[in-house]
C-alpha cells in the first residue's frame, strides 16, 4: 500500500478541517461564547497534526482504488474523531461515544441525534453540527480535490470512492474541474436558499444553520421541534430544496452549460419527480383527516417526503402519529433515498431503477429467451459491470442491515424501533418510527448500537465497501507482511 | 403457446385433486361426519372436469419453461379453487375469499390461518386443510411426473417451475424416477413421524395431521393452541422433524445410496446446521429467565427455530412475549428458510450462501483486482447463470415484498404486522409478530389484503416467476395475437 501517499491525503484533510473548525469561532465571538476557545484548540491541534503528516511529499503517487477506498474510509473516522472533541470538551455531550456519533450523524449528513434538549448547546456547537453535514454533504474529499493541486492520474479512485451511485460522473475530462463545479453548483444554491429564507423572515442564525443543514441533506436543526415552529413559508422553501440537493447535480451542470433538453430528459431525474408526486399524493390522501385543511396537509405531505427520500431528515410535524400507510412509504422512502451524484444518501434512484430494469428484462427472457436486448440507462446501454455492481451493493446492503438490525436487537427493544433505527442510519436519513421517531432521539441507545450505528452511518454515506474494505482483515495481513518482506530486503 | 398440453396436464391435477378429496370423505365416514358429503360432491365435479380436459391427448408435446411456468401457475390457482370450496359450502368458512386464502395457505405450506377457533372445525375439514400442506409441500406436479406416463423431454420445465432453489437437482437422469425417489423418502419420513407420534401417546388423528402438517413444512394445527398443549416428548419429535423436512433431500437420496460422507459434507446442510445450532443457542440464552429450567427454554428455542426456519410455523409458546432480541432472530429465519430442495419456503439457506459468497469475491476483487477465482458452491464452480438468476432472485424478492407491503398497509395497520405478515406469507412461514403473531390470525385483515398475502403465498412456493409471469400482459397480448394470426391463415 502507498502509506506516504494516504499519510500525505490526511494531513491535508486534517489542515482543512482546521480551517472549518475557525468557522464556529468566529460564531462564539460573535454570540461572545466561551465554547469558543474549545474550538480554537481543536483547530490549532488539528492544523498542526495536519502539517507534520503532510510535511513530506509523497514520491509515489500511483493510487489504486484499493487505496482510494481505504484513504477514504479512514479520512472520514479521522474527520469524526477530531470533529467530537470541542462538543465533549465543552461538557455539552459530556459522553465521548455520544459525541463521535453526533458527529458522524453530522458529517455522513444523517442527522440523527443522541440529544433531547438541542436548544441548550451554544450557538458555535450549534452551528458547527449543521456545519458538518455542509462537508459532509458533497465530500472532504472532493473538496480536496477542488482546492489542493495534487499530480498522478489515480485520483478518480478517490472520488469514486466518496460519491454517491453506481456510476461515477465525471462532469469533464479534468476531475479537478469537475470537483469545483459541483462545489460552485453546491454553494449557490446553498446561498439562495439562505436569502430565501431571510426573505420569508427566518432569524439570521436560523436562516443559515437551515439552509447548510438543507444542502447536505443533513437534518440537524436548531430548535427541539425540528422545523415546526418556522412558518408555513419556510416550510415550503426548505421543502422545495430538499428536494433540489436530491437531483443529480449533473442536471444542474446540464442545465448551467444550456443543454436544458437533455436536462429534463434524465431518466433518474424523471423517476425521482414521479415518486416524489406518487408519494405526497398517497399520504396527502392518507393523512387528510388530519388537518383542518387540504393546504396543510399537502404542506406536511410535502415536506415529509422530500425531507426523507433527500435523506434530510428535517420534520415539519409529528408523522409518528399518521396513518400506517403515510408511514409506510416514508419507510420506503427511507431505503430508495436521492438521485445518484446528489447530497443525499440511500440506496439511490438510479439503482433502483436498475433493480426494476433487470427485473423486467428477466420477465422477457421466459417469454423470448432468445432476445439478447440490452439493459438500456439514460439512453445509452448498460455495462454488464455495472449490473453486477449494482447486484452485489444490494446483497450488501442486506447482509449490512441483517448483521446491524442483529447487534443492535441485543438491547430487545420493539421491532419497529431496531428496524427504522438501522434503515435510517444506514441511509442516512436520521429518525425513523417509535423510539427514533421524530420527536424521539437516539440517546437511549447504548454504546455499543451507537458504534455500529455509527459504522452504519459511514458505510451508507461511502456506498457500503470504502469502509467494509478498511475492516477487511485480508487487507491488513497483506499490507504488513509486504513490509515486513521489504524491510528485510532492505537489510541484505 | 401449447394450449392443448397445457389443458391437458391441468385436466391431470384435477383428476388428482379429486382422488385426495376422498381422503377426508373416509375421515369424515369415521367421524360420522354430514360434511363428508359435501367433500364428495367437490372430489365427483373435480374428476368429472379433470377427465373431461384430458379426454383429447395432446400432438404436441414440446412444452417450454414459459409454458411450464404459466402451467404451475396455473395448476395451483386452480386447485386451491376447488380444494377451498367444501370449505365453503360445510359453512365452516362462510366468506369465499376466506376459504380460498385459508386452502391457498395450505396448498403452499404456509400454515397462515383465518380463523379464530380451529377447533370448531369437522374432522374432516381438519385433516383436509393440513393434508394440503402434503401435497404442496412436495409439490403436485412433482406428484404427477411421479405417477402419470407422460412423453417428451420437456418436462424438466415443469419440474423447475415447481421446485424450490437456486438450481434443480435431478437425482437420476430420468425425472419420472427422481420425482418417484422424491415422493418415497417424503412418505417414509412422514410415517415415521407417525408412528413416532403415537409412542409419546398423541391421539391418533392429532398424530397424523401433525406428522403430514410437518412434512409439507405447513403449520395448520388441529388446536387452537397450535402444539403448546402438547407433551414435551411431542414438542421435541415434531422440532426434529420440522429440521429434517427442511433438509436438502438430495442429502436423504445419498445416504440412501449409501454415499454417507459425501451427504455429511454437502455445504447447504452445513451451513443449515450452523444457522439452526447458534439461533437456538442465542434465543435460549435471550429467553432463560422467562422459563423455569434450562431444559424447557431450550426446548421452546429449539421448536420455534427450526419451525420457523423450516417454514412450517407452529407455536410451542407466544413467542410475542419473549424479548427483542429472540424474536429478531426469528424474524430473519423467516426470510431465510431451509434448503433447497426440501419441503420449505422461505429464500433458501443456498440463495444466501451465494449472496455471501459474491459479497465475499467483491471484497476480495477490490484487494486483488486481477484475481478470477470463480465462486465454488457443493465443491463445484457456481455457473455465472445461477449467480445472475440469484441476484435477480433477491432482487424481485425485494420488489414483491415492497409492493405487498404498500398494498396491504393500506389497511393502517401497525408496522410491525404489516411487515411481518408480508414476511410470513411471502416467505411460506405462517405466523408473525403483533396482530400477527402466535396466538393471532389473518382473519382481520379486509378481502384486498387476504388475496394480495395469497398471491404472496403461491408466489412464495413457487419461487416467484411462474405466478408473476401468469400476470404478465405481454405473454397473454402475444398468445392471442398469434391464434389471431393463425385462425386468418386458416380461413385463407
Amino acid at each position: 500500500m502507498n502509506t506516504s501517499m494516504v499519510r500525505y491525503i490526511i494531513g491535508n484533510i486534517l489542515k482543512i478541517e482546521a480551517v472549518f473548525l475557525l468557522l464556529p469561532c468566529v460564531v462564539a465571538i460573535f454570540y461572545k461564547e466561551s465554547q469558543g476557545w474549545n474550538y480554537l484548540l481543536v483547530a490549532i491541534l488539528s492544523g498542526l497534526l495536519g502539517f507534520l503528516l503532510s510535511l513530506k511529499k509523497p514520491k509515489n503517487n500511483i493510487f489504486y482504488l484499493k487505496e482510494g477506498c481505504i484513504t477514504t474510509a479512514l479520512s472520514w473516522i479521522i474527520l469524526s474523531l477530531v470533529g467530537c472533541i470541542p462538543l465533549y470538551i465543552t461538557n455539552e455531550i459530556p459522553n465521548l461515544i455520544d459525541a463521535f456519533f453526533e458527529i458522524v450523524s453530522g458529517f455522513t449528513t444523517t442527522g440523527a441525534t443522541i440529544l433531547s434538549d438541542v436548544e441548550a448547546l451554544s450557538h458555535c456547537s450549534l452551528f458547527w453540527r449543521c456545519f458538518t453535514h455542509w462537508i459532509g454533504g458533497m465530500g472532504v474529499l472532493v473538496f480536496l480535490l477542488a482546492i489542493v493541486p495534487m499530480n498522478g492520474g489515480s485520483h478518480m479512485n478517490l472520488m469514486r470512492a466518496e460519491s454517491p451511485g453506481p456510476t461515477v460522473g465525471k462532469l469533464v475530462p479534468k476531475l479537478k474541474i469537475t470537483a469545483r463545479i459541483l462545489y460552485v453548483i453546491y454553494f449557490v444554491l446553498t446561498v439562495v436558499e439562505f436569502i430565501l429564507l431571510l426573505i420569508a423572515g427566518t432569524p439570521v442564525f436560523d436562516a443559515l444553520c437551515l439552509s447548510i443543514g438543507t444542502a447536505g441533506t443533513g437534518g440537524f436543526a436548531v430548535k427541539n421541534t425540528s422545523v415546526a415552529d418556522y412558518s408555513s413559508a419556510v416550510i415550503w422553501i426548505v421543502s422545495i430544496f430538499m428536494f433540489l440537493f436530491g437531483v443529480n447535480f449533473n442536471m444542474y451542470y446540464l442545465i448551467l452549460y444550456g443543454k436544458l433538453k437533455k436536462a429534463l430528459l434524465m431518466e433518474e431525474v424523471r423517476a425521482y419527480v414521479l415518486i416524489v408526486t406518487a408519494s405526497i399524493i398517497g399520504i396527502t390522501i392518507s393523512i387528510l383527516s388530519l388537518y383542518p385543511s387540504l393546504g396543510e396537509a399537502l404542506m406536511h405531505a410535502a415536506f415529509q417526503v422530500t425531507s426523507i427520500i433527500s435523506t434530510t431528515g428535517f420534520a415539519s410535524a409529528d408523522y409518528e402519529v399518521w396513518p400506517g400507510f403515510a408511514k409506510s412509504i416514508l419507510v420506503i422512502l427511507t431505503f430508495i433515498g436521492a438521485c445518484a451524484g446528489s447530497t443525499g444518501g440511500g440506496i439511490k434512484i438510479s439503482r433502483i431503477l436498475i433493480a426494476i430494469k433487470v427485473f423486467i428484462k428477466e420477465i422477457t427472457s421466459y417469454i423470448h429467451p432468445k432476445s439478447i436486448k440490452k439493459i438500456q440507462m439514460e439512453g445509452k446501454p448498460l455495462e454488464d459491470d455495472v449490473i453486477r455492481a449494482t447486484s452485489v451493493y444490494f446483497l450488501t446492503f442486506i447482509l449490512i442491515f441483517v448483521c446491524s438490525f442483529l447487534l443492535v436487537a441485543l438491547e430487545n427493544k420493539d421491532f419497529t424501533t431496531t428496524f427504522t433505527a438501522i434503515a435510517a442510519t444506514l441511509n442516512n436519513v436520521g429518525p425513523g418510527l417509535e423510539m427514533v421517531g421524530p420527536t424521539q432521539n437516539f440517546g437511549h441507545f447504548n454504546w455499543f448500537s451507537k458504534l455500529v450505528m455509527s459504522f452504519d452511518m459511514i458505510a451508507g454515506r461511502l456506498e457500503l465497501f470504502p469502509l467494509l474494505l478498511l475492516f477487511t482483515p485480508a487487507i491488513w495481513r497483506e499490507h504488513f507482511s509486504t513490509r515486513i518482506a521489504e524491510k528485510k530486503k532492505n537489510k541484505h
